[in-house]
């Protein structure tokens, strides 16, 4: 079957802390083992804002944006059967094989399979299949969801449910999923244990939908954004502490207010310091402190390792430990059938053009989630 | 029944730096709650002299060092009914009490009952049983073993088997415990996998004792003394790697020897240098880091959050993450059982006049273990 170039408008990023700028693109046919996307919706997240603002090293210009889309199948290159034209699917930043030793391991969701080529920007043949003005345009992990038609790796898609509406669970691509897998999965929270969640955005209050589910029985959430409180209750939020009226460090005032520590603690902001305080806010001989934010490239995380050797462990995960393929397709399920909350995640939406104002209100940190409709 | 002071010999380190002193002492009876031991054999062991070099900011002195030990009940104080004179006993630095919220819950080891004395070099009532020279001197880690007689809490001490050698099931109260711990309680080490180990002393030989005994494929050793290979073979080291003969970081040496990175890795130096490379050294999903070495006072261990958000673990433990009481007597079983070696790591034995020469044997890296006769 022959498939022709499709030329549709896209946010272009053609260079590090510039506003998107809506260009039309062209958009060739999906290769073997692909499947070209037409986008119907997509989230706008911090980290198409950590790439957009210079702050990853590796972020590759000109690119398209974007990771938490939902959209219909246009076409299948060669050899991909779990995908026809039509079928409602989720775009996946982490892939799943099924084939390498990552997918073939029950303990993480890190599929390797085509890690360098989606790295580099490009498609697991080494090019890309976007072109503006005559330039190619890369790639942005995996997805590029900034876009009316996108081209993905048959390992980094997923059908859902088509009663599903796509403007919604495009937010369970990234944001949804890995706070709340990160509750469930890595830190695998128990029932009437105590939390803090640094950072109530849309991942932290994720983690406290989680932890409610889990059953946990006091669900405090850190954040310096004193509106964030009446924010969080809906989705778990129990307790809530400004570190910026505290006068002592927020470690101090979390152990006394929690009688020697939290069980688990979570952090999504991304901040090595708030990192640091999560672990150290944790209960000695079993406090668990999960990483989810991304810290800026070459900051560090420390600590004593005495708070280690009297028994707190230090993790973290990516997408919420979620194995994407299996996991997604039962997450929108699960949204179906009212057991998980994603409308409420949904604080604006904005058609593609307007796409720069989405950023802007995330920044001002009005935004759990916007997202565009394309 | 009234017990009368004991006039004995002791090493008595009266300040940093000098070495231990024999003197004589007097050891007074147990208060309520209390157990005197007379004391056999002790083992020496880094924490010892860690203390004794000044590296513990909260070290003590004049003080009677020693943690490691064996001895037979004299005499107990009001309200212990767990021990009667002439049982054979271990003393404990980590205390079980069966009663604190550590000792309810599942996840520790770590009782805190006693834990703010004993920090204080003190017994629970605030006060020291021993007196050299008109002198009150603190006793150490609860334990104090470097005496012909001591003075422990009755939450400190646990019966052993009277059939066992004191002078071998001594290194059972700290140094062997505490690796074959780590690998079997802290890391959990599954059948099949990969390891590496920093420091191949005896807390380095035992956690290699865990792996083996739990079907781990492969145990690098690494340490910068050659001889540690041959030495490690016996207790499960199945390969080696010398840092100093490697031009490229050691992390990088392990991840391409390994394709990856190791299942597990244990930190048994107290290095925080070689705590990160250690992490670093995990595989990305799944790799278990932990740390059992105490650093010097104030260094603090660092890494990238992404190592923690790509699925690698940091965790420690102390005592091998054993609840003392419980697991100290069944250890000692599995030894008379033959199922776990001890004699093997005692390499130098020493009257109490020549403790000094212990110390001087395991900075020469000569020993694994020297056990003092007392």
């Amino acid at each position: 079957m022959f498939y022709s170039v499709i030329t549709c408008s896209a946010a272009v990023a053609w260079a590090p802390k510039e506003p998107l700028s809506l260009e039309t693109v062209e958009v060739a046919p999906p290769k073997a083992g692909e499947v070209r996307i037409k986008v119907l919706a997509t989230g706008v997240c911090h980290t198409d804002a950590y790439t957009l603002n210079g702050h990853d090293p590796e972020g590759l210009f000109p690119c398209i944006l974007g990771h938490e889309g939902g959209g219909l199948v246009e076409s299948v290159g060669e050899g991909v059967t779990h995908l026809s034209p039509g079928d409602h699917v989720v775009p996946l930043y982490i892939p799943q094989c099924y084939d390498c030793k990552f997918c073939k391991s029950p303990k993480t969701n890190l599929c390797g399979r085509i890690r360098s080529t989606q790295g580099a920007g490009v498609m697991p043949d080494g090019t890309s299949r976007f072109t503006c003005k005559g330039k190619s345009v890369f790639h942005f992990m995996g997805c590029s969801t900034f876009c009316e038609y996108t081209v993905v790796s048959e390992f980094s898609i997923c059908k859902v449910d088509p009663e599903a509406p796509l403007d919604k669970v495009c937010l369970l691509g990234c944001g949804i999923s890995t706070g709340y897998g990160a509750a469930l999965n890595t830190a695998d929270v128990q029932p009437g244990s105590s939390v803090a969640i640094w950072g109530l955005g849309a991942v932290g209050l994720a983690v406290a939908m989680g932890c409610r589910e889990r059953g946990a029985a006091r669900v405090i959430g850190v954040d310096i954004n004193p509106d964030k409180f009446e924010a969080g209750k809906p989705f778990g939020i129990t307790e809530f502490v400004n570190p910026k009226e505290q006068e002592r460090p927020i470690q101090q005032v979390l152990t006394e207010l929690t009688d020697g520590g939290l069980d688990y603690t979570f952090e999504c902001i991304g901040n090595v310091h708030t990192m640091r305080a999560a672990l150290e806010s944790c209960h000695k001989g079993w406090g668990v402190s999960t990483i989810l934010g991304v810290a800026a490239a070459g900051q560090e995380i420390s600590t004593r390792p005495f708070q280690l050797v009297t028994g707190r462990v230090w993790k973290g995960c990516a997408f919420g430990g979620w194995k994407s393929r299996d996991a997604v397709p039962q997450l929108v399920q699960k949204y179906m059938q009212k057991k998980l909350m994603v409308d409420e995640f949904v604080t604006f939406n904005f058609p593609l053009d307007q796409i720069n104002e989405a950023f802007k209100v995330m920044h001002e940190g009005k935004a759990l989630r916007s997202v565009v409709n394309l």
